[in-house]
Formats: structure tokens, sequence, C-alpha cells
């Protein structure tokens, strides 16, 4: 590493979510990116603090939907670029907005804005270490340890080591089924995909040209149609809107020759669901995770949350309860996947409390 | 019936209960008696309506909290006139109060303004028939079928009947064990004390001076000291400050000799849980029982009630969720009664929103 720039990296945030899964929490208005889950400030803050210091990080791109310029930059008044979708189009086309934004040879370091890490030394180690195959032409991405066979996450398949604990990455494979995904965790070949990756801009864009010329070339020609506003960038709306939605993982990873995979601990999760949220969290003695304003008798096993009304919990077990100001939820932890299905409904109903 | 004068009876409904276990709906400034829970209006707008006729029944008297008196006189602005206790001394002093403001020959039926009787048309009836015995100065109560052997109430034995159903009640027991209310609910002798009464105020003062004479000179010494503004009679507070506090059912139904019982299938509940809330309202076909803006997603045998925020439930089972603006409660069903504890609680922390 001696003879790396200072700050050869330059974090590339995606905060386009909008994390209905945790709802009423999250809102359109309110992304999951932008709450307090762990009582370290916003999943962004920690995000940026993640990927900030004086030796490694560059300041970071930020790649977000517009309607919340103004609430990344009231979070983060000190980031670097902020490049502003005009619509949501998956992954391939905001990072490669990100990557020609940046010089073909900086290293971006592409991460969600909304996903917990609760080792960020380990995750700047893991970044150090991916470095020099970046730097030769790899796009490398985090394998993150699959603890269980969960069906929600992509799954990549280690091949031959080439150094340093970091493999070939020789197949990609996006939400298995039970009995695959169980087959993978107890392998001791695959990893999570946590979508952090490490690579060239140029890396990245020459791989998309490659394997997703569309993609490429609408972002080419928003970016040439670009508008700035001190440190907004806006991309042409019509030549971006011209480019299909698809995710890195489809349009490049699957695809592309290159890729490695460093598998890594760093206690990632990516808080998909309230189940999830009860996995990262402090709890009492009587493994309650609460938060709010809250009184819980005889109860265990739940996670209570209030923003506003006191919640008074005798008696439960196992439940999510949320509460906001207008909205409530109360659904089993182990079938905490189904707000999406409460969400879906209200949208059906026209009801703004989804929002 | 037919030498009966017209309008015969005067109600006398009790309005000083404070109902904590309804909360977060029932609150020290809207006791249960306020609230609408069964979609026809207050409990205590439909038990006014219950005792309005031109036949049987003269406008009701109320004996109420002095705090309530304009919540009472905006609900029920053609009733007559309103008792204002100076403080809570339980019923037999309250009764008392009324037993005084009426003449001695008139015919009170007390009741309870906070319960449901599902068979107004029974309860008139009912009421018509204890009516000759009350003139011969009989104190009659109203025997409600034990159902089950609830814990919570009280029983009232009878004895050998006295003609036309009205049996002499031998016994009152308050709130037996549960061995002991099991057989009284299979005895086929035995009714729960539902706190309907019907006698002469004259039976009842000579009662109460014979049994509890220091609650008749108080209540008396309170009434001579009243003062009146429009329709409110406004007992003095020291005076009545010095009777004990007791219920009719200690202070006089235990002791005194000619006590009937009249047995009645009106469906009478005293709605004093949220489960037994659940046991008298209209369900959906998953059973479960919902007024407000809710959300319910494989949801069953649940009470959900909002006054205000959205409540999503998923995939629960017999559960009681209640929505305020200020207070969510959450319990099992079969748990209802432990909702004092969540108020107790909130007393001891000193927490307004118990109030």
């Amino acid at each position: 590493m001696s003879d790396a720039p200072a700050r050869p990296i330059v974090p590339v945030i995606l905060s386009g979510g909008s994390g209905t899964r945790l709802w009423p929490l999250s809102r359109r208005a309110k992304p999951k990116q932008m709450l307090d889950l762990l009582g370290g400030g916003s999943m962004l803050g920690v995000t940026a603090a993640r990927v900030t210091d004086d030796v490694l990080f560059a300041p970071p791109m930020l790649v977000a939907a517009a309607a919340q310029a103004e609430a990344i930059e009231a979070a983060l008044p000190h980031a670097g670029r902020l490049i502003l979708e005009p619509e949501a189009r998956n992954t391939a086309p905001a990072i490669a907005l990100a990557a020609l934004a940046a010089d073909a040879d900086d290293v971006l370091l592409v991460l969600p804005s909304d996903h917990m890490v609760g080792d960020p030394a380990g995750f700047r180690d893991a970044a150090r270490r991916a470095l020099p195959f970046a730097l030769e032409g790899w796009i490398v991405t985090f394998g993150m340890k699959a603890e269980r066979g969960e069906t929600g996450y992509g799954y990549i398949e280690r091949g031959p080591a080439l150094g340093e604990g970091v493999h070939q990455a020789v197949r990609f494979v996006e939400k298995p089924d039970a009995a695959t995904a169980g087959r993978y965790a107890a392998s001791g070949r695959h990893d999570w995909n946590g979508g952090i990756f490490l690579m060239r801009a140029g890396t990245y864009l020459d791989q998309l040209e490659r394997h997703a010329p569309e993609i490429a070339k609408a972002a080419r020609a928003a970016m040439e149609g670009a508008k700035r506003q001190g440190r907004r960038l806006l991309p042409d709306a019509a030549a971006f809107a011209a480019s299909p939605a698809l995710s890195i993982d489809y349009a490049v990873m699957e695809k592309a020759e290159r890729v490695a995979v460093l598998p890594v601990s760093i206690g990632w999760s990516d808080i998909g669901s309230w189940d999830a949220l009860y996995e990262v969290s402090p709890r009492d003695e009587a493994g309650n995770a609460i938060a709010g304003d809250v009184l819980a008798l005889g109860t265990r096993g739940c996670v209570i949350r209030s923003e506003g009304p006191l919640v008074a919990a005798i008696g439960i077990e196992d439940l999510v309860v949320i509460a906001t100001a207008d909205a409530v939820l109360i659904v089993p932890k182990a079938q905490s996947q189904r707000v999406r299905e409460a969400v879906e409904a209200l949208k059906e109903q026209g009801r703004s409390e989804w929002t």
C-alpha cells in the first residue's frame, strides 16, 4: 500500500431506496437511510462516517433521488458531489452516473446508504485489502458471511484464490429458492452479496459498455446534458429515461470477466425488515428491543418503537409494534416481511399514510 | 299495573366511575360512560335513552362527579336534576343524595351509566314487573344470568319465590374465589349483581338509617347545605366528606330484610374490559371487532380500535390493540384485565397519559 496515493478511494453512496419494509417508520418522504435505527444517527450519516478519514477516503459522492436533495445536504453538509437521479433506474445506471462524474482512474467504493456495518475498522481494512485488485482492473465485491439460507439475498460463489484472501468470483445467483439458499449457506464457498463494490471508474464503464451498452449510452448522454447547481449535479432527465432499469449485479457482475470476491466479517446487516433490526439491536433482559416512549409489562422478544404516542405493551411476545404520529404497525416478528403487504394495500386504497 | 300513576319510576343514573379498565380510550377526563363503545352513542346517552319514555319513566336524575357536569349537560340536555358529588364516596352515599332529592314515595330505578343492555324492551318490562314489589317496600335487584364463574362480579342468591318471577334475595356475595364462583354459576340459584335496583326512596333511606347511619347522616347534612344552580344540585362538600365510602351492596343489600331479586335476561354486560367489549361487539368474518381506521391482514379474533392513527395489523391473533392520539395499548385479549397494571405503572411514573 505504501505507494498508493493519499485518499485513493472515492466512496459512492447510493441513496435511492425507499425502504417500505420498515414502514411505518420509513416513508417516501423519509426513506430508511434517513432513519436513526440504531441510535447513532441516520443510516446515511453513519454510512458517510464509515467512509470518512484523511488517509483512505476522498469526500464521498452521493447518488440520490432528486426529491431527497435537501434532506441529504442537511444531513451531510461536508460531503462531495451530489448526483440527483431524475428517476429511479436501479443501481447499474446510478453507478454509471457516478463513474462518469469521476475520473476514469478513480477507484470507487460503491456502497448502499442504508446498511449496517458493525465493524467499521474491519470494513476499512477490507477496502484497503481490495484496493490493489481494483487498481489492477478487478471489480472487487465484498462477500458477507452467509449465516443462514436467506432467500432474499444474492449469493456470490468463490472460485480460485487470487491472493490476500481475495477470490475470483465465479457465479452470482440472485434470490435463490430455499433449498438452494440452504446449500449455499452450508457450502463454505458462497457469500451474501452486500452490494459493496470496489473498482476503477474506467473498469466499470468498460464493462458496462460491453455488457449493457444501452445503460452506458443513456448515462453518458445524461451526464453530457447535466446541469450543475453548486455541489448538485442534475443529469438530463430525458436522456436518463432511455436507460434500462437494471441492477449492477444483473447488468455487469453476472457477465464481467474480472470479478473478485473478498469475504469479510464486518457485522453487516441490510436491516431489511423489523426482524433484521431486532437481530442487531441491543435488548433488555426480557429480550425486547425498545426505543421511544414504551411501557412494557410481562413482554418478551418484541421490537417496540414509538416516535410519538406512549405504547403500553402487556403480556405480548415476539411481536413488532411500531407507532408513529399517524400510523401504528403490529405484526409477529417472524412475519415482518409482510409489512410490504400492508404498504401495497394502502397504495391500492389511495391512502396517504404509506407515503 | 293499571292503577299505577303515569311515569311512576324516577331513574337515577350513577355516573361517577372512571373506568380505567378501558384505558387508553377511557381517561379521567373522558370516563367510560362518555365513550361510544358500540356505535350507538355514548354509554351514558344510551343508558338515558333506555329509561326514557312517556309511560314508565320520569326524567332521569343523574349523580355524577362535579368535574363531569358540563360534559353531562352537553350529552343529556333534556335530563332532570344533576346531583354533583363533591367527591367520589362509592354508591351508597351517591344513591342517598338522589333519594333525598326525590320524594319519599318516588320509586327510584338506580342504574349504572356505563353498562350495556342489549334488550331494552326486556329491561323496561323487568322494571314494570318489579314496580309492585318496590311499592310494597322491597328493594328489588335485577339478577343477571350468571353465564360463567366470573370472579369480578357480585352474586345474589335466590330464596323463596315472591311471585311473578321475583324471589327473595337471601345472600349477597361480592367477588367470590374461582371455585365458589364456578359453583354459583352452575347452581341455577345465583345471579350476577348488575347494580340495577328498584325501590322507593323512603325504603332506601330507612334501610340506610338502620344499617349505615353515618352515611345517612352525612348525606342528609350535605343535602341540607346543598346549593342549586339551574338543574345542578351541589351538596355541601364538608358534610359529604364525613360519609364512609361504601357500596350499596355492602352498606344496605347484605343487611336489609326485604331485598328481592328479579332474574332477567336482558343482554347485560358491564363492558368491564376489552375482552368483555369483544364479546358484545359485531365482528367481521375473521372474528375481529374493529372500529376506526384499521387495516387488518391475516388477523383473527382481535379487538382493534383507533381514534386517530391508522392501525395496520398483520398476522396477529386474539390481541387487543387500542390506538389514540397519544397512547397505544397492545395486550392479549385473555389478559385484558392487566390494563390496570399499565394504568397503575403510569400513575407511579407521574405520566399524564393515564389521566
